[in-house]
């Protein structure tokens, strides 16, 4: 069946929660959020863009920074509501230097920084 | 610093994405959606608790399937908006039999089933 964007589930502002996991390391990068033209570009171009919710804008990933997430393979959750991108990210995934968004981790109830900025 | 669940970011209706992921193979298995005090019981319990957005109602996942999502450890990604969670997942997560709800994924154009429900 061909792929449709339009045939997601969205949410009340057109958006879709996508996550983005390391291809080859199976880690969790992060996770932001696309409208359907924002996933369209990224399914032509093969590099990720999300829709900024602060920007309102189109978020073409590491356009800037350099740091861009090639797309590997796009998945879909059974209620379509939800997608899942295997990636190749070049340098940190996220605004602070760090491989992944998710360096916080909670510990005996403490929350501890399991990951440190990457060298620049 | 002592972790605090009302220091996460909500939206509007006091909801947060939580992702679970298998601990030991790394695979995304899901992701629903989380208020304060649904976090809070799945801290308490070591299982995790969702909050039913069509139901309207906290979800402790696996309680009627036994398909229970142990908590091992929970992540805050940087701008505290999402959670990450390494689980130890009892059978399917998805209510389809399948081990992971992104069973399907869009490859040359087409979406292809790439996981098929579990056995019994």
């Amino acid at each position: 069946m061909s792929f449709d964007p339009s045939t997601l589930k969205y949410d009340a502002n057109g958006l879709i929660p996508a996550i983005a996991q390391d291809a080859a390391s199976g880690e969790v990068l992060m996770m932001a959020w696309m409208n359907a033209e924002s996933l369209r570009r990224t399914l032509e171009t093969g590099q990720v863009t999300y829709w900024s919710r602060s920007r309102q804008s189109f978020w073409a990933k590491g356009e800037s920074s350099g740091h861009v997430q090639k797309l590997i393979e796009l998945r879909v959750d059974c209620d379509r509501d939800c997608l899942l991108m295997q990636v190749d990210q070049i340098g940190p995934a996220c605004h602070t230097n760090r491989r992944s968004c998710f360096y916080t981790a909670v510990r005996a109830g403490d929350e501890v920084e399991i990951m440190a900025p990457m060298a620049g």
